[in-house]
């Protein structure tokens, strides 16, 4: 590996160091790494990635919330009065930076992630990366404005209601939710624990995903029939009323779902008012008890020293948000309780409506309110940004924000929302409308040179819940069920992943089958060839699904790679490969067939494979 | 079907209403239907069955705890004051009903099933079936007492802390606490609803088995991966003190796992602190909210119009139930939440506990207290009845109470609580327990013949949650994965259940492998024979990961039974059917292997084969 590459991560940093100076945005940050420290650990990254270490993210800057913990540097949760500092990072901090990811600063947001606005903290109001009168977005506010400017690669946030899309539709950038507890919320300050989720912005959704892969893992399992893949032609459904969305915005919405609609996706409005409901039960219902939980012991003794605000003012506690805490304090149990069941109900309803869904189409946010109307109406305009937010984590879904479009000088963005543990779906889907994303407003020069990671995934199509665990089995066809041809739907109604083309060894025969539709038979010979194929990744349940359908001939089992490696593979039985027309030559089922197949018969195959295995059985 | 059999229902209604009668224990019903409307409702399932129609649970009587609608009787809860009358069924008594089940009438409880003792109730305290001065256990008290004395075959409970399994300890019956939402709570009165669950008791574990089947079905749906069976030697964790276990039931205990042990059963004690911690949580924390939630506004009503007591007193409110609900209104909504993340907490370490073992046993009752004992603490005995049952809800576990033996004159039970969904090993493990029922105390001339579900599934292996839709694949193995074969355990590992032994058609020829262990090589052949082999039944994600590690030169697809149905089967790949040494005359892998396999080659069926395939073809 060259000098020149062993130095990018330092090189990266002074530029970012550049860049942070130059954009002038200090409310951005609560707390930024000195230069010295940057660059030490710069240095220490590029001395590993020189003596070879397999570092992923070797050298992609990320900033980190201020509501998780990054060791030594104190987490205030944007209050002061608040800030611990931790000896350890938090689950999600320790996975980025154990790949190679190189932690710049602490970044600013609504006190305590309570709010959508990113206006609610001592630190300042987080300003719009574009148009500075306008606001971030939050509760992730800095984040999502760090990755915007092009200062940081890859930011952790945090979504409870909304904290990690609002800000990327805002910003127009990338914000991937996971499923509720895919990603340890360990080391992290609660907001709502019940539906805290911890989430990351990046430029692009391949950077993202590469990111999700190392950040998520372990503290929820993937279920054993975990969907992989989007079909070909997915289904998404779209609210068929937008409430609070100005007419332009509306109209860049279904400028969308039109777009989709060419590139194939089927768009089928649906009724929304079930998702509305949930979305106010968390605001004017009793689950806000949740905020109380996390610190409103906290907030009750900072109130309590001082009945005039001056402790109030010196713990830097932020009027609406102390509010918001101190009233949640007092719900009675019963009536969490009751609203929990009006939410289950809810979510019974909605998730009916889903049904023959691969995912549902939103706006990311409503419209993009300038600083000083949320100044004027602090909670209403709150409220109303989380309108298309507000009930994913309520009933545990996951969802993936990408920009896709202007409007008005803002930017649009567009959350795809998928099932439970259907984050590959939704990140498939999203992998759609991601529009090329918008460079970043400044940089200093020399910045933002592409990242090994970046360089090295541009149009990634990993699905990022593979990384992370969820459990993929190999599957190799090398016929019908290949992309695109009749029985390519089989799998994808099974989640499964298209990988690419594959060979197999050269130890296989294949014939004609005389089935409908018509599919090669494949046996093992000791007289083969390499056949083509394409591999697909499918979970454990659907590939026992896809074998207890598998009809006579149909056999599945080991076939060997080219590459060496395994997989499973068809083959048919030996009465079918008795009865076809040997094809082998072809060597690939979607080959010209007017090419002469070999004329061998498979009755000369098969007596000499037998022959040779009597010759074994003898000399054994 | 014969007049005699068509009239099964009439004659146990007519002996039921004798022993109801002969017994004397009128504390044990709130509304017993009327002779008349049994007799209609016996008539006409006597009809419908001598009609052929197919009524699994045809003339088994069914007492429904009375916090379970049944149409047209009222649901009091035990509360008179509280009652209402519902024009339809219970989601589980309509689906027991529609099986042919016939229910007597409606029992006695705990009120609003606050209790495990069975004394909470204006309708009279509940007696032990056999020394009428202890208690029956509770809540779901007169259904655990009706089927203790023969009255009824099946009852329906419900169980949140216990009161689904402690009256069936202390009974003597089996009391089956399914995974939470798998039996639809719909038309129940909820206790604490996040945990409330449907359970049934009856004096056979396959005759209660039968009845979840029915029963169960839908609400919640089954993993993918669901295991259906416990390995051949399962491996059961109990704990390692019995805390307030008397010396001569801690004997029992200890006598019952030392017999499992014998019966090839391991068991290791384990550290149960933290389930007696989660207990704990339920009685002492916040968690008891739900309860003020389910009917707190019924009784806050109840005693706003009477101060002296008075009214309180005709609503019939037991006053310790209504103690613990009062209070239970005044828990604040953060300290509910925040003992839901101390419970999380604790099952996250109970879990890590029972890491590597199929299923915790523990005593089911810890004691079986007198009437007058409970009088003196209703609270304190209360609260240790639940020391081994408690946890279980919260744990989101599964549970089966199965009766294992006297001590003192007590009945003395088993409990074997297994993990979310692991209902089917739990009910695995509990049929090695479970000794032969003691028969019903009392019963009139003519009571409790067997009804045609009891005489048709004596000893039934058939889990239930198969019947209730988990989906199972069926896999035939003709070799080393019979049971007791050396490769069986690989599909024990994934939960999969013996169904018993098969034969192919005759259509397959099998070939000795040259393998370690050794194994048969199954091929399709136009001259082949019946084989023998044996039907497991898999979960589709276990069939999924089976066939992903399938070694070469091994193959699964469709094979084809001589019952005329098909199953995914094994078949091995042309060079080791080629290879391998004829020995389909055997006809059973597992016959004496002495006999002289048949002389024909491998090499001369195949190339019949090839012949016969390519003059269809040339016919095609």
């Amino acid at each position: 590996m060259s000098i020149t590459i062993s130095g990018n991560a330092t090189r990266r940093v002074k530029a970012a160091l550049a860049a942070v100076e130059a954009v002038d945005r200090p409310e951005i940050w609560i707390m930024l790494r000195s230069a010295e420290d940057l660059l030490e650990e710069a240095a220490s990254i590029d001395a590993a990635v020189a003596s070879g270490a397999d570092l992923p993210l070797a050298g992609l800057l990320l900033a980190v919330k201020n509501n998780v913990d990054v060791a030594g540097i104190p987490t205030t949760a944007a209050c002061p009065g608040f800030a611990y500092t931790p000896e350890k990072d938090a689950e999600a901090v320790a996975r980025l930076r154990a790949a190679g990811a190189l932690v710049l600063g602490a970044t600013n947001l609504d006190q305590f992630a309570t709010g959508l606005v990113g206006t609610r903290s001592p630190y300042g109001a987080v300003r719009d990366s574009r148009r500075p009168g306008f606001i971030s977005g939050g509760s992730s506010s800095g984040s999502a404005v760090a990755v915007a400017l092009g200062l940081a690669d890859l930011a952790i946030g945090t979504d409870t209601a909304g904290s990690g899309r609002v800000p990327a539709g805002l910003q127009g950038i990338v914000g991937i939710k996971p499923t509720l507890d895919v990603v340890s919320t360990a080391g992290v300050v609660p907001a709502c624990r019940s539906w805290d989720t911890v989430t990351i912005f990046a430029r692009h959704l391949a950077t993202a995903e590469l990111a999700m892969g190392v950040m998520a893992g372990g503290s929820r399992a993937w279920p054993a029939d975990v969907r992989l893949a989007a079909p070909e032609r997915p289904r998404v459904a779209y609210p068929a009323t937008l409430p609070p969305l100005p007419e332009a915005w509306a109209a860049e919405f279904h400028r969308n779902v039109d777009r989709l609609k060419v590139l194939g996706v089927e768009a089928e409005a649906i009724d929304f008012d079930d998702f509305l409901q949930a979305a106010r039960l968390l605001y004017d219902g009793g689950l806000v008890a949740e905020r109380y939980a996390a610190v409103g012991g906290f907030l009750d003794g900072a109130l309590f020293h001082g009945a005039d605000g001056a402790t109030e003012g010196r713990a830097g506690i932020d009027p609406t948000v102390a509010g918001i805490i101190r009233a949640a304090g007092t719900v009675p149990a019963h009536q969490y309780v009751a609203d929990t069941a009006r939410l289950e109900e809810l979510k019974g309803r909605a998730m009916a409506r889903l049904e023959g869904f691969d995912a549902l189409l939103v706006p990311t946010a409503p419209f993009h309110p300038t600083l000083e109307e949320v100044a004027a109406d602090p909670v209403g305009v709150n409220s109303l940004m989380g309108t298309y937010t507000n009930f994913c984590n309520l009933f545990d879904l996951c969802a993936v924000a990408v920009p896709a479009g202007d409007v008005d000088g803002a930017q649009f963005g567009l959350t795809v929302v998928g099932r439970t543990f259907d984050d590959a779906v939704a990140a498939d889907i999203a992998r759609r409308i991601e529009t090329t994303p918008a460079a970043p407003q400044l940089f200093a020069a020399g910045a933002a040179p592409e990242a090994k990671a970046e360089a090295r995934h541009p149009s990634s199509s990993v699905p990022w819940p593979l990384a992370a665990g969820a459990v993929a089995v190999p599957l190799v066809v090398v016929g019908a069920h290949r992309k695109g041809q009749p029985l390519a739907p089989q799998l994808e109604e099974l989640g499964a992943l298209w990988d690419g083309p594959v060979r197999t060894a050269a130890r296989y025969r294949m014939v004609a089958l005389d089935t409908v539709p018509p599919k090669p038979g494949v046996y093992r010979s000791d007289d083969g060839a390499q056949l083509a194929g394409e591999r697909w990744l499918v979970s454990e349940a659907g590939l026992g699904a896809f074998l207890a359908a598998l009809p006579e001939p149909m056999l599945l089992g080991s076939l060997q790679l080219s590459d060496g490696t395994s997989a499973v593979g068809f083959a048919c039985d030996a009465v079918a490969a008795a009865g076809g027309e040997d094809i082998t030559a072809w060597g690939d089922w979607l080959a010209d067939r007017s090419v002469q197949p070999r004329p061998r018969t498979v009755w000369q195959d098969l007596g000499e494979a037998a022959l040779a295995g009597f010759s074994r059985g003898e000399r054994g």
